[in-house]
């Protein structure tokens, strides 16, 4: 089994997710978390509040799904926010035009930014045919990827299910921007899902048609881009890709401290590079290895209609290789100009005795996909066991009690313990099967430390404490116990 | 103005809730939480955990809004979650029957379980016509609420966004319970979006078209409704209004001792007392009035197609009156046997050398709506000033820190105490205009104290303390504000 094949299979078995609607027929790109899963969401949420709201000042928003069509017209998403698919004419399935040719030529040249016409024509030269039938294909043709609805009274007030969280921010910048007496720049946050019809949902939790995104917006003076604390995380280095290389045809990433990548022009402003490390950071936080994340700059045909600068971040793992994870992108002006263009209302603000359109620079973090990387780059199986190497802050429980076998006193013995740190911990208490199975069964779901109360704890007030990763035990006081926690957790 | 009026209005100013895309013409039924609603947003579902999640053990899952067809025809919805409407034939608006009876005729019969005839029959007999435009209204016809989408790719995979989140619970129960290896009872936890194609959104927060739900879901075996913790909470009071008073046309709540009302037969049984009572706790708890509170007991004719017994609790205002801000439903086995009855999949368990099919019941929180009458009930406007006597726990800040004048180092000295606190608590700074200004802006939003930095605080590190209710003032030293607010915050 592949990794990713072990961590879907633990992850349905143990609890992390499953896809939505299982007893039924299951609609790909649907998925949801169940109580293991939502405890890493929640943990994952908690720490990316810390660096992006709280830590930031930022002012946190919650906003509607559903949004009127003037706001994608005016957003370019009616117009922009395209699949180009094909359809096959005998079995009427439709098809992403570049994930065929992707399939059907290995090592094919770029497809971004080529033309229905272009797609249609590498098609027609190279024999591709349906897939599932083997049908003919239609022409290219270009496919929305918004679900429109319909909202009542008269049924003809159309609406989107957003496909990005970024547009309430800016629609409702004003809002802020005066509600709350504020000055440039004004940060502000959302966590919420957003949905996109895409043809092929795979790859588990990666591509997605409804998904968790947090994401940070910066609206800034364009003339000041200079970032109070720039001094202090100047010499952090980051892995990057940037657009240059890439035009050379070169695909490997470099590591270079911010500020030298500021001197050679690869990031064009101090407070852009500030954000940059900022998610790089975070990541290094979440526990990824500083080798398997890196930021690639997108080439212009690459990038979207919005935005004049733009990197993915992106997490490696063997199963999927570079997965973009973070949206980093210089949005420009470009968005709170078409607002106030289509609402005819004035969104600029006034300060230093200038009128200013702010510019918007966005990290838009995929939720979904930074949960898979964590399991699949945590998870580990030797051959002989299998065991989740989350960071204690993101585990789903910091420790599991046991007793060690479920008689002689021992389990009411464990039970006191346990139901005493649950007033302060997330824990788990386990007394059936074997020892060994239940320290099986916790270490696949990446709990740190298992605590056994065996024949001993009853006599000296003793217990061990086995660890996750390295399967050693000690033997620790039970009054010590919390201090052994509050050490695991900070030492991460 | 109304209390609605100031309250709406203080919402919109100062960033609690507004419209959603308020920048173009807004849809109606949508609406965005600014960042002092967020914050509020935010401590209430923190409190709500700590309950529903936190003490009861619960199962948190996360789940999404788009579900297909088959689950809404198992739950009944397709069928079943409908409004009863009659269209303009001249300008094509579309109404609720119920409503438009209801404001023609002050005091009619209850319009529940009326069929559409009967309803076309009263609208007939009452010469009831087009508020809109005076047109004549077509017959009464049945409409349903949810709303649909399509999901690629071949765009004839039919689901809709949830009208409630209960049925993810449900269908993943099976999921949860093996997974999480868990006996009955089980409980599951879910906090989320819901979306009801409503035809007349009103009443700022209340009937909304997209709202936040906040669900606790209990699936137990029918034939064991012991609770544990019943003891402790039978002498505990509620305001209800049962079924058998309503059908004799008593509309007058009473309170009794909840052990007596399971005596008296108006609670089944001491699970569901003990869950009633519980609701009743977390609205206190909330800072409610106790004698704004109550439960009401539907008649058969009110209550949703899967429901035994069901209980609406609902808070006062002036303003809208008796609103229903918590579902207590007991829903049955209903739900899950429809379930399996339609995926085909055993979900019963078997526990006790039995197979079980479990009842579910279920108190279901209506967030957006909490919200609102937590601002409406705590709304205070003497004439001379405005507060909001939110609880502490509940404010969007703790404290304010002002220095008197923003000169002769009191700012600089007022910014230190600020950032000082700020590493602990949501604090907010001010240092423009008067001190008589920035006490009104604190107190609008619910600030429980402002702390103000003077000239005598240079010399002898002390500050006053102004409380938000009283205005009253006291002086403390500077290093006795943290165990100050500590103490605020306990009492509370």
């Amino acid at each position: 089994m592949t990794v990713i094949e072990e961590v879907e299979s633990m992850a349905k078995r143990r609890g992390f997710f499953w896809p939505a609607a299982q007893i039924y027929n299951p609609v790909s790109g649907f998925w949801n978390y169940g109580p293991l899963g939502t405890k890493l969401f929640n943990s994952l949420i908690s720490l990316w509040k810390k660096y992006w709201i709280k830590d930031e000042d930022a002012y946190e928003i919650n906003t509607t799904n559903v949004l009127p069509e003037i706001v994608w017209i005016a957003s370019g998403h009616t117009e922009g926010f395209n699949d180009k698919q094909t359809l096959c004419e005998k079995c009427k399935m439709r098809w992403r035009a570049d994930h065929l040719i992707e399939e059907k030529i290995k090592n094919h040249q770029k497809l971004e930014g080529k033309s229905t016409d272009e797609l249609t024509k590498i098609i027609r030269e190279n024999n591709i045919i349906c897939p599932n039938c083997g049908g003919k294909l239609s022409d290219v043709f270009v496919f929305n990827l918004m679900y429109d609805i319909k909202v009542s009274p008269t049924g003809d007030i159309k609406c989107y299910l957003r496909p990005e969280t970024t547009q309430s921010s800016v629609i409702d910048f004003q809002y802020v921007y005066k509600s709350q007496r504020a000055k440039l720049p004004v940060k502000i946050a959302q966590i919420g899902k957003s949905f996109r019809n895409e043809i092929s949902p795979r790859q588990c939790l990666i591509r997605l048609r409804e998904f968790w995104m947090a994401e940070f917006q910066i609206f800034f003076n364009p003339e000041n881009t200079e970032i109070e604390n720039y001094e202090k995380i100047k010499n952090k280095k980051i892995n990057i890709l940037p657009a240059e290389f890439r035009k050379e045809g070169k695909e490997k990433e470099v590591e270079i401290e911010i500020d030298e990548a500021l001197r050679k022009g690869w990031i064009p402003n101090k407070l852009i590079a500030y954000y940059l490390v900022k998610v790089n950071d975070f990541f290094l936080d979440l526990g990824f290895d500083k080798k398997r994340i890196r930021f690639k700059e997108l080439l212009d045909e690459e990038k979207a209609h919005y935005s004049k600068k733009h990197w993915d971040f992106e997490v490696y793992s063997e199963d999927f290789g570079w997965i973009e994870c973070v949206n980093n992108a210089w949005r420009t002006d470009y968005d709170l100009s078409r607002h106030e263009k289509f609402s005819k209302q004035k969104l600029s603000v006034f300060e230093d005795n200038k009128h200013i359109l702010p510019h918007l620079y966005e990290p838009s973090f995929g939720i979904d996909r930074i949960i898979l990387n964590l399991l699949l780059n945590n998870w580990h199986n030797d051959g002989k066991r299998c065991w989740l190497s989350l960071k204690p802050k993101l585990a789903p429980y910091i420790a599991a009690v046991f007793p060690l076998v479920k008689k002689d006193g021992l389990d009411t013995f464990a039970r006191k313990i346990y139901e005493n740190l649950k007033k302060k911990y997330d824990v788990i208490y386990d007394e059936s099967d074997s020892i060994g199975r239940r320290y099986a069964r916790v270490d696949e779901i990446g709990v740190p430390i298992a605590i056994t109360i065996d024949y001993d704890s009853l006599k000296n007030n003793t217990v061990t404490i086995r660890d996750r990763d390295t399967t050693k035990q000690e033997r620790i006081k039970i009054s010590d116990i919390e201090t052994y926690i509050e050490k695991i957790l900070e030492k991460n």
